[in-house]
């Protein structure tokens, strides 16, 4: 697991094989394949904060991915969900809320209060632009305030950065039949040329939403919420150990970057425990699983 | 759900379409039929202390049941299970420990940590007689130090207090299959005449064995590890809603009492949300899901 704390450095991806140095030396030279250094990618990287909160900064652009910021123990538990008698959020922020709504655009995956909540709403500048999926979502996030609301679409640009809506669900048949109110979700593609293409998956499990759009956009890396949520006696509401392994069978080139885990109630599967299922599978190296406050370098 | 703080009333039963002072009369009349009162269960009760830890008082016998005596976040979470990343136990014990070991046996229904741990060992006296489930665990119990250990038969008597072994599995056969080492386990059932027959069930689902349990015994009362611990990917391995209806069914007339909750990693079921299966499925007036620290009449 690469550990990238000031901004600096190489991408994991553009180590592999090759020392950095040596990277430095030919990227610097112009000497080496696209493939192997993206020069315009130098800074992209990711910020784990914690639950589904990130920050992902993406060719000189920072965007805040659903800001849930209240304090350790806010609020109660999801009723009828694994572990509800815990509060939420488990864990405290790594760092003040000060300091994480300094970015230039947020993306809400979806208005559920652990992506979404009053203490994003009350910490977040009226005036910050926020992309939502839907006019639904839209149409809330107006009403809490917010002026500059937009609609992420297929080909949605934001100063330079092209962002394209994914599709997800929430869960099975099973638990959105009894649970409607799950969907819709999303997730989001962030692509321009000359950066890595990142893949934010949102709230879903594996399907064939989340195939094609491994399939349409071949991002090299995918970030998915994996913390397993479970409903009691419905099932999961989010990836597992088995949905990582499918997506990393669909796109085995990728690079893995599991979030959404560990921080509130009904997500059952620890990063440990995920770490240990990729060992086995034979996925690990391709996996990291950022702790909160950890930057990853794209 | 009955409160009983002193062991000085009337058990919720006995109180039942009776006022408690009509009851106390008749009683002592000696006119009340017995299955209304049974005058010599009079000051039978039990402490849900935290975990499957309990106190039953019965026919002045005082057991402790499954003792778990660490300081909350003593030992990591269980590999493997969910919400392994939290520590165990969850929370506190609700009383000192030293105001728990005043009792005249102590049965170990399976030597898993979270049922009989170190610091169990380390304050109950090594005279106390502990009842354990086979010969292994007696062996188990002895290597650490105790000097009167004795196994459940099917017919073991304790001050006039018979005690008799019941069986069950701790998950189902691919959990098992998994994790064979989950097994053995045990339940006791106490009974004498004039008492309610009280089947503590133990760490099993529901299945044949505690079906035969509930044929052969009759109990009166049930007490059920209800927390609905679960192995990522392998499913559940204690009783959850489903398993709590079937004992229901299966014994209608009986009492239900829910322990085993919201004190260690894996029990994803909250009090809450068992109350509330319960009050849909109707049969909510029969059960009683004791807090830690609250004492219940039998």
């Amino acid at each position: 697991m690469s550990l990238f704390a000031d901004g600096a450095g190489l991408s994991r991806r553009r180590m592999l094989g090759v020392g950095a140095g040596v990277v430095a030396t030919l990227a610097a030279s112009g000497a080496v394949a696209e493939a192997l250094v993206k020069p315009q990618a130098a800074g992209d990287r990711v910020l784990q904060i914690r639950n589904a909160t990130m920050q992902i900064n993406y060719a000189g652009v920072r965007f805040l991915i659903d800001p849930m910021m209240a304090d350790q123990g806010a609020y109660p538990g999801f009723p009828g969900s694994a572990m509800s008698h815990l509060r939420n959020p488990l864990v405290p922020l790594p760092m003040p809320v000060s300091t994480l709504v300094d970015v230039d655009a947020v993306i809400v995956t979806h208005t559920h209060i652990d992506h979404w909540d009053e203490a994003a709403q009350r910490a977040l500048p009226k005036t910050m632009p926020i992309f939502a999926q839907n006019g639904a979502d839209a149409d809330t996030i107006r009403s809490q305030g917010f002026s500059d609301v937009r609609i992420l679409g297929a080909d949605t640009m934001f100063r330079g950065v092209r962002l394209a809506r994914t599709g997800g669900h929430h869960g099975g048949d099973r638990v959105l039949q009894a649970i409607p109110i799950l969907d819709p979700v999303s997730g989001v593609v962030l692509s321009k040329s000359g950066h890595e293409t990142v893949y934010v998956v949102g709230d879903t499990i594996w399907n064939d939403l989340v195939a094609a759009a491994i399939t349409n956009h071949r991002p090299d890396v995918i970030i998915l919420n994996a913390g397993y949520a479970h409903w009691v006696d419905l099932g999961p509401i989010l990836m597992g150990p088995q949905d990582v392994l499918a997506v990393s069978k669909a796109a085995p080139n990728a690079r893995l970057i599991a979030t959404h885990m560990e921080a509130v109630n009904h997500c059952i599967l620890s990063r440990a425990d995920l770490r240990a299922f990729a060992e086995k599978e034979g996925f690990s190296t391709k996996l990291d699983i950022p702790r909160d406050g950890e930057w990853l370098a794209l």
